[in-house]
């Protein structure tokens, strides 16, 4: 099948470059070096393909990724990297066979994954992000009262969000060291064999944790391509020209409901986007470009997590050749 | 059961806001003066209570969305207002017993309307919005063209969505009026029946279109309650407190997955939105109000419809009773 047989807006993979990504990964973070995070395209075909590439540990953001994966076959360390607190869904899991790791930040979160049948547990660290995990200095305690709870203590985990869109090298590791080292004080005070933490924005410089916690390196972003990274963009969003108004503008079949647009509007080569509407997309040729109504164009979305999301399935094309289609399966919760 | 039993991040509908919007728009354009767009909630449990209301036609912006309403019975009087290059599934729908009445703007849209066992058409035409839409005065010409290829021509549509957001009611009015001048134009040209129109934003002053196209009423969206309308805000988000830092602030588990972004964060009640990650948002306490681990927020978003569409259900309350659970089945395209 072509991409012009294909239903509009409908999310497009590049096969070269996933296929590039996949590997210059698994070159730089080979095997367990690298927890893959799911939530970047919640399919289970990418996961397998992950797995394929020698990463068997799985990062999730969400109960319902573990469980996707679990029943995928996926399930021999599958990290959920968030608080939860009702974990029975997890307990189930773990119940049919999987390995569930839970992170856990406070008492009650604990409290929830003993209740909820998960048998091991990672202390989740805040290292400077403002988002979850305890104090650095509270870590020793949380793992000690984990195992009065019954619970394994794996280790520690931490995510330094706040320093992937560092573009300055230097500055970059220099923040990263600064995270690692509350994160290794953590460590010392937890035990256990995880240090897990990073992504795609610092993953060739975070040398204090044993195991990154990237995901979007797979079909990357825009953000993070502008920081000279060695993976290329591998997602478009496929749309067609539906309209050309008198005024000059065109109108293209994606929205507000195929884009996420946190990040503001997608960029449409050779085109300037004017806005967004849920369904549509207004935008101008650049100079030297034209579009007729029927045109394809393959949009930038301007963040991909939540552009995937969006969708129920994507298609792997090479070139205009649709050569797999693939179930966006573990959105929701 | 109660909503500290639902999975979040969750869909909240308020019973009493949804039936308070329902019988006040019934009263204000009863039976066919209205023609509600389903795409502000993509549910056919909702359009069957408009349907129940008095109105039988509805306004689609995809495929999906018409495949959907037919096959839930719903099929009496559908208009896709949106262009497709390609309408094979819309003649399926019609051949199947179902009235669809297409958008066209172009002679290509004529063209694959005709193709795909379309039979009856309506004659878009842009009436300011830059967005699709025929020029006015192209109108007749078009739907002359439509009759040539064996099309009924049913009247003409037209979306002025440029009024909505405007506050002054005088200047709401004069603009609505500038527009539907256009509309009646093109109407007189074009023939048929049908001038079908306005939103949300303009409901109660388009006297000029004979159908108005609101959706947004029914569950209401932020910017419009701004305007002082007789609607109610009937969609939240439920949410939980999952982590609190030593920092003071709060992280709840909904975030750019659950939440339509293109507005702007969401608004906690009584809390200070800082911002907003793939499953997290983070906020502080504002005075007087405090928020535990465990406690449950309902997270007004800054835009409802893709809200609306990140949802696989939504849950219909009563208080903190869920009184009804409904699909969410019109997403996708």
């Amino acid at each position: 099948m072509r991409i012009d047989q294909l239903q509009t807006p409908a999310l497009l993979v590049d096969r070269s470059a996933l296929e590039h990504n996949l590997a210059t990964m698994a070159a730089a973070l080979p095997g367990p070096r690298l927890r893959p995070h799911v939530k970047a395209h919640k399919t289970t075909a990418l996961a397998r393909l992950q797995h394929d590439a020698g990463h068997h540990g799985f990062t999730c953001a969400t109960i319902r990724e573990v469980e996707g994966l679990a029943a995928a076959g996926l399930g021999d360390d599958l990290m959920l990297a968030n608080e939860v607190l009702d974990a029975r869904r997890l307990g189930a899991v773990v119940a049919a066979g999987a390995r569930v790791t839970l992170a856990v930040d406070s008492d009650i979160t604990v409290d929830a994954a003993a209740a909820g049948g998960v048998r091991e547990v990672v202390v989740d660290v805040n290292v400077g992000l403002p988002r979850c995990g305890c104090e650095p200095d509270d870590a020793g305690r949380l793992a000690d009262y984990a195992r009065g709870k019954g619970l394994e203590v794996r280790g520690v985990m931490g995510y330094e969000g706040h320093v992937m869109p560092v573009e300055d090298p230097v500055e970059k590791l220099k923040q990263t060291e600064e995270c690692m080292t509350k994160l290794l004080k953590a460590s010392a005070d937890v035990g256990g064999d995880l240090v897990s933490a990073g992504g795609t924005g610092n993953y060739a410089v975070n040398t204090w944790a044993n195991e990154i916690q990237a995901g979007s390196y797979l079909l990357m972003d825009t953000a993070y391509g502008a920081q000279g990274m060695p993976f290329r963009q591998a997602l478009t969003v496929l749309a067609r020209v539906i309209s050309i108004n008198a005024g000059g503008w065109r109108v293209a079949d994606l929205g507000l409901k195929s884009l996420g647009m946190d990040h503001g509007n997608p960029h449409i080569p050779g085109g300037a986007v004017w806005f967004c509407s849920d369904e549509h997309t207004t935008f101008s040729p650049e100079d030297g470009h034209d579009f007729a109504v029927g045109d394809l164009v393959r949009a930038h979305p301007a963040h991909i997590d939540p552009t995937v999301a969006m969708h129920e399935r994507m298609h792997v094309v090479d070139g205009d050749e649709v050569v797999d289609t693939y179930e966006v399966d573990l959105r929701g919760w």
